[in-house]
C-alpha cells in the first residue's frame, strides 16, 4: 500500500532548498545571515500603516468594503492606481519619445497616442494577487503542462525554479551578461530545441529584469527588446505564442542609476509580455499584495484560475496599499527605503573591499537587496563545500549559487558562486558578516585543497 | 497557430457559473439577490479591526513582524490559539465522554487522554492560508493527478466542483440525507467504483459537514463515524488512503442546535481526516484567512506547495485575527452574528411560509447563509428556465440547484432545486425578494405549461 496517495506533483514537490538554510539560521544564534531575501525590518511602514487603516476603517462607510469580499482581480481603485503607477514608472524611465512606446500602428485609425500607451498598463488586463508570487505560480498553472519548457536565466530565482520542478515543467538556461541575457545564446538555446523538435514545449521565458535575484543583473531596453524579437522568430515552429514573463519584483529598490522601461513598452509587444510586480518589497513584505498585467485571453484564463485559489486577494490589504498611493505614502516610503539601502549596500561593499581575498569577482548592482560573489570556478559554495561549511561554523550564511541554476542537461550546473544579501541584516550585522565570510575565504585561499 | 499557448488546466479553466450571476446582479439595479453566499455587511467587524490593528501597528516592536514575511504554515500564535479554538469546540460539542475521543490506545503507553486529545487539534499539523478556498486547492494538488476521482455530496459547493473541473479530477455524487451522507449509496458508489477498477483512482471524499452549502444539512457524528469506516473498508483495494476532507466553513454561523464534533474526533480517524475552516464568514470575509489540519505527512507536501503558491499567507491579517482570539473580541463577535443570522433566517422563513405556493420542500438549517427549495421533479430552475428568466424579469436572483451538482455520468443531473441565501440582502429585501420569487413561483404553478 502506498502510504500517501499524492499525486504527481505532490511527489515532485520538494522542501525548497531555502527552507534548509533558514532552518540552520534558527539553531545558532550568533549566525549572521547574509542569505535572506527578506526587506530590512527597521524599514517597515508601521506608523503609516496604523494611520492608513485607521483612515479606512475610521467608518462603516469605509471600513465594511474593506472587509467584505471584493472581485477575484482586484480592487477597482487599486487597479487603476497600480497600472496609473506603472504607466509612470514607464514613462519617466523612457530614454524615447513618447511615439516609440505605441503598439504597432494600426494604419487609417484615430487612435490617440495617449490611448494607445494607456492600453500598455490597462486596468482592465491588471490583476491584484497574493504577492507576485501568486502569479508566476497561476500564469505557469495557465500555460505549461508537465513536460513544457520555461527559459529561464542563468542563474535564476530558486523560488520560480521550486515551481517548474513542482509542476514537472523543464527548465532550460540561457547564459546572462552584465546587461540582460545573453542574447546569442537565447538564440542558440531555441535552434537547438527547434533541432530536437522541443520548440513546441516552449512556453514562456522567464526574466527577472530589474536588480535580478540572486544576479543583481539590470536587463536593459534594447536587450528586452532583443529578446522579443528573437521569440517571435520562433513562435511559426513552436506553433503558439511564447511570452517573456518579466519580473519587476525589485523594481523600485532602485538607488543608483535611472530605471529602464519594462518590456510592455517594447513596440508590439503588448501581446506577449506578462509584467509581475508587488507592493512586497518596496512597501510592507507581510502585506503580500502583488499585481501582474497580462495579455488579454491570459487574463481571463489567469483570473478563473485566481476564482478556484482564492476568489480574490484580501481586501483590507488592497485597501491599505491603494490609500499607500492615493495620499502619497508610497511615493515617500519609496524614496526613504532607496537610501536607506544605498547605505547599507555601501557597508556591504565596503567591508567585502577590506575583508574579501582578491580573485573573487563582484557583481554590483544599483538596486535590490543582493551582491553576487563570483569564487575561482573551481572553488565549490554549495552545502557540502569547505566554504559553506566553513561559513556555518563561524556563523555567517549565504546563498550558495547552484541552487539558482536550473537543472539543465545542456551544461554543468555552476557552483562557485554566492549570493549575499545587505537586505535584513543590520549595518553593524553587515559589516561583522562580512569579516567572518572575508576571514573564511582568506583561509582556504591559502589552504592547498581549496577545491572541493 | 495556435493563439493561447494554454496548458491543458489553463483550457479546462471555466469562468464559474456565479460569475455569470454576479454579473446579471449588477447590470440590474434593483435586483434583490438571493444568489450571493456573501456574509452580511452590517456584521462585518469594523471598529473591532481597527482597535485590534491598532494594538498590533502602535509600536515597531509588535508593528513590525505583523509588516514582515512570516513562516509558510503560519503565524505560531495563531495556530497555537486556532488548535486551542478548535479543541475547544470540538470537547464542548461532544456528547461522549472524554475517552472516546481519543485515537486508538497504543498498549502499554503511558500517554495520557489529554496529550491524546491534543494530538488531534496538534498546531503542529494546522496550517494557516488564504480563506479555507486555498488549502482546498491545494489539498487537491497534493492529492490528485488528472482523472482521479473525488466523491463528493450531491448537491455540493459549486467552486469546489470549479476547482475538480479545472483539474481534470472527475466528480462522483453521493445522495445526501437530512443528516448528512446516505452512506448505503456510498458503499454502493465505492463497489461500482471497484467493479470497474478505478477504486485505485479514488483519492478522497469531500464533505461540508455544517450547514452545507447548498443544501443547508449538517452531517451528523454517526455519519462521519460511518463514512470513515467505510472508506477504510476500501482503501485496501484502492492501495492508498481515502481522505475524508471537511469543510467546516460554516461551522461557527450556528443560531439553533448543539454544535457537532469534527471529524478529527472519530476513533483512529486522525490519519485520514483533512479538517478546514475558516475566519472569513464568522470574522471577515474580507480578511480571507483560513486554516486547516491535516494529517502529518500531507502537511509537509501541503506546505510546500503553498511555499511555492506565496510563501505563507499576509502576516497583518493573521495577526489581527489572533488578537480577536485572544482578547475574546471573536467569540463576542461570533455570538452577535449568530444572533443576527438567526433573525435574518426567521424572517426569511415566515415571508416563505406567506408567499411560496404549496408543493415546495424547504430544507431548513439551524445556521449557515442558505435554504434549500425542492420544486417539483419537473420544474426546472437552471438558467434557461422559464423560472429563472421569471424571477430575473422580476429582479430576483438565486443559485439555480443544477449548479451544485457534479457531472457523474451515472445518473442524471437534477435541476429542480434553489439555493436561496438570506446571507447578504437586508431584512426588507429578504422579504421584498422572497414575496417577488414567490410571485413567479404561483404564476408558473398555474401555467398549464410549466415543466420546462
Amino acid at each position: 500500500m502506498n502510504h500517501s496517495a499524492l499525486s504527481e506533483l505532490g511527489r515532485r514537490t520538494a522542501l525548497p532548498a531555502i527552507s534548509w538554510l533558514m532552518h540552520s539560521a534558527l539553531t545558532r544564534p550568533r549566525l549572521i545571515s547574509l542569505a535572506a531575501g527578506f526587506t530590512d525590518n527597521r524599514t517597515l511602514p508601521v506608523a503609516t500603516s496604523r494611520k492608513l487603516l485607521n483612515q479606512i476603517l475610521r467608518s462603516p462607510k469605509t471600513g465594511r468594503p474593506a472587509l467584505q469580499y471584493g472581485i477575484t482581480a482586484g480592487e477597482a481603485n487599486l487597479r487603476r492606481l497600480t497600472a496609473r503607477h506603472l504607466r509612470k514608472l514607464d514613462s519617466e524611465s523612457s530614454p524615447f519619445p513618447s511615439s516609440s512606446l505605441v503598439l504597432e500602428q494600426k494604419s487609417r485609425t484615430t487612435t490617440s497616442r495617449k490611448d494607445e500607451n494607456d492600453k500598455l498598463h490597462s486596468p482592465s488586463r491588471l490583476m491584484i494577487t497574493g504577492g507576485s508570487q501568486q502569479l508566476l505560480y497561476m500564469t505557469l498553472e495557465a500555460l505549461c503542462d508537465e513536460g513544457d519548457i520555461v527559459l529561464v536565466e542563468d542563474p535564476t530565482y530558486f523560488v520560480f525554479l521550486g515551481i517548474l520542478q513542482s509542476r514537472g515543467i523543464r527548465a532550460r538556461g540561457v547564459q546572462l551578461e552584465r546587461d540582460g541575457l545573453d542574447l546569442t545564446h537565447l538564440e542558440i538555446v531555441l535552434l537547438r530545441l527547434k533541432k530536437s523538435s522541443e520548440l513546441r514545449r516552449v512556453k514562456a521565458i522567464y526574466l527577472v529584469t530589474y536588480f535580478q535575484n540572486p544576479a543583481g543583473v539590470t536587463t536593459s531596453f534594447a536587450k528586452k527588446a532583443g529578446a522579443l524579437k528573437i521569440l517571435k522568430q520562433f513562435e511559426r515552429a513552436a506553433g503558439h505564442p511564447i511570452y517573456l514573463i518579466e519580473d519587476a519584483a525589485y523594481r523600485e529598490l532602485r538607488f543608483a542609476g535611472g530605471d529602464t522601461p519594462s518590456a510592455l513598452t517594447v513596440r508590439g509587444a503588448v501581446g506577449r509580455v506578462i509584467y509581475t510586480g508587488t507592493y512586497s518589497k518596496p512597501f510592507a513584505t507581510g502585506a503580500r499584495v502583488g499585481f501582474g498585467i497580462l495579455p488579454a485571453p491570459l487574463f481571463a484564463t489567469v483570473q478563473n484560475i485566481k476564482g478556484n485559489h482564492d476568489f480574490g486577494t484580501a481586501n483590507l490589504l488592497q485597501q491599505l496599499l491603494a490609500h499607500a498611493l492615493e495620499t502619497g505614502e508610497y511615493d515617500r516610503h519609496v524614496a526613504k527605503i532607496q537610501k536607506h539601502y544605498a547605505r547599507k549596500a555601501r557597508v556591504m561593499k565596503r567591508a567585502m573591499t577590506e575583508h574579501f581575498p582578491p580573485g573573487l569577482e563582484i557583481w554590483e548592482s544599483g538596486g535590490g537587496l543582493y551582491f553576487w560573489a563570483r569564487l575561482p570556478k573551481n572553488v565549490s559554495t554549495g552545502i557540502q563545500s569547505k566554504v559553506f561549511r566553513a561559513a556555518l561554523k563561524n556563523d555567517v550564511l549565504y546563498v550558495p549559487g547552484g541552487i539558482c541554476y536550473a537543472d539543465d542537461p545542456s551544461r554543468r550546473k555552476p557552483n562557485h558562486e554566492m549570493r549575499i544579501s545587505f537586505g535584513s541584516a543590520s549595518e553593524e550585522n553587515i559589516r561583522e558578516g562580512i569579516q567572518r565570510l572575508g576571514k573564511v575565504l582568506k583561509k582556504l585561499a591559502k589552504s592547498p585543497d581549496l577545491p572541493v
